[in-house]
């Protein structure tokens, strides 16, 4: 067997010897090793925090990481930014007839080191097939259980005038790579993913309490989406600075050639939060005490303009931020 | 706006749109209120069962249902028969571009009525949109979340010589209805879908405490390759008695008419419990109680040959109930 038949979608024994030999032996230390249908799992009764993704990157792997890498950070990410610290993950797979084997083993090998770094366990899972053509090779989902960290009070209702605006490293390198990988351009300084996880950032700042006032993930839509997003219907906006936004020279030339706005581009390990002016130096310091955080930078501030994201730029003047109406880069998670 | 574009994934105005006027309202009594990325709940002290599947059922609609109920009831199902009280769901959407609105929305309202009458809420959710020719119109998974049901010890290693296999109604009637939907039988009496929810009839069963030993919903691969996981390596094994399994007229017509075994065509709707030989009536008398349970049957034993599902046939001899190697019906789920 080195491709994925329709047979290892039908329940049957094929089914079940794919589920046994390639999928659950991965996550074997935990609650999987039993029927994998549904896990039982002890409660943190401080309160649950759940979500979920779905995963359709094309290509399947890129400089950086894989779907799989993806699909584990992109959830832990999601429960860490609202507030909660990751513990278990669901994972289903849809799996295209003919897809090779050995893609697959590497893309379940990526989810089970993502989850181990992650300190987080795949605990329940599914597998269907879909004949050829469809899927692109595979889609994956993940959803996510974690404990909610009580320090953290998280809304964006929050926001007041003078709050700074923090990431933790890089914007854009992500979808700078995808687009890279799929388009095939051959580089001698590609961009690479920056797909990681975020939740140690998070609890990071959770030490900072009352002052964190919202904190998301820029993905889909890059920074500016989720800032516009954020402010949406509030009396208060966001004033990002040009010269504190950090990118990376690989992505930035690679934008520059393109024509992209890598305010719009997705990141998949970095984290933005806004916080009081008190406690961003000790959470900017608390980042870049950590490997993932290491170039973390303050950004800019929020100012009395309702529901407006707008960019100091280095040349002194000032430029709404917009928000892409549609599909920029598609497919990039 | 008639179709799902490109752009209502691209994580920008339009995505955002979708989100708010098609998805959102239809859930919005719960937590998916605010931003949907992730929900914040108060956890189940007692311990959580977490379950997930994919469904990439073809067509999505058909007799009985639509992809939508699917969504919700099979992990509804996977939560209870795993001995869990289901309280909350995801939902991940994966469109292909070009998709009806006017479908869509019936999907959504399935998914949204589905889960006011199994008493679940959607409460965090994730879309993405891949090209045309991809995902044959969409795929759903769906994670569910519950409360372990403290009265129930459910391990297919209790299963004991003597105790009881029940069933709660026809069996087959939703793989029958998929395949006459996608291969377009035209029949006065088609087989509709089966496809609803057992968590009350797992409830109905968990009154009788320890003498049940063990349930699952018969899907892929019917109630063969359940009953045929379950005894994997155990001491003893399952006869079933012909005269008694429970078939509609119309499933059974379309199996005679295909060739098919309907011991291996897929319930949505069912569950089969192993349970003492005491309790055995007071479960089925629990279940015929219930609407969902009218059809419940006694339908074999646990006996004492190791790992074996035999058939004790109508007329008086005895088969090996074999498993399908792969894919009887593809894609009924």
């Amino acid at each position: 067997m080195s491709r994925i038949t329709l047979a290892h979608g039908g329940g049957g024994r094929a089914s079940r010897h794919l589920i046994e030999h390639e999928i659950a032996h991965r996550f074997a230390s935990g609650p999987l090793e039993g029927l994998p249908d549904a896990a039982t799992l002890s409660a943190p009764c401080t309160g649950l925090v759940f979500s979920t993704d779905s995963f359709v990157v094309q290509p399947l792997e890129f400089p950086g990481g894989n779907i799989g890498h993806l699909a584990v950070h992109g959830t832990v990410n999601d429960v860490a930014v609202a507030g909660g610290r990751p513990l278990w993950l669901s994972l289903g797979l849809i799996l295209e007839e003919g897809l090779p084997l050995e893609l697959l083993r590497r893309v379940l090998d990526a989810v089970a080191a993502a989850a181990r770094a992650c300190d987080v366990q795949i605990v329940t899972g599914d597998t269907k097939v879909v004949p050829r053509g469809q899927c692109d090779g595979m889609y994956l989902n993940t959803a996510g259980v974690g404990a909610v960290l009580p320090t953290l009070a998280l809304d964006r209702r929050r926001l007041a005038v003078g709050d700074r605006v923090l990431v933790s490293g890089t914007l854009g390198d992500h979808g700078m790579a995808v687009m890279c990988a799929r388009e095939g351009f051959e580089l001698a300084n590609a961009p690479r993913s920056d797909t990681g996880p975020v939740h140690r950032l998070v609890m990071a700042a959770a030490a900072c309490g009352d002052g964190i006032r919202f904190m998301r993930d820029p993905t889909r839509g890059g920074l500016a989406a989720v800032l516009d997003e954020i402010v949406d219907g509030l009396a208060v906006g966001v004033r990002l600075d040009e010269g504190h936004l950090p990118f990376s020279a690989p992505a930035r030339a690679v934008a520059e050639l393109l024509g992209v706005d890598l305010l719009h581009v997705a990141s998949e390990g970095r984290v933005m939060a806004v916080c009081s002016p008190e406690v961003a130096p000790e959470v900017l310091h608390a980042w870049r005490a950590l490997p993932e955080g290491h170039g973390a930078m303050d950004v800019g501030e929020v100012v009395a303009e309702p529901a407006s994201v707008t960019l100091a730029t280095l040349a002194g003047g000032r430029r709404i931020v917009d928000v892409p109406l549609g599909e920029l880069l598609p497919r990039i998670c």
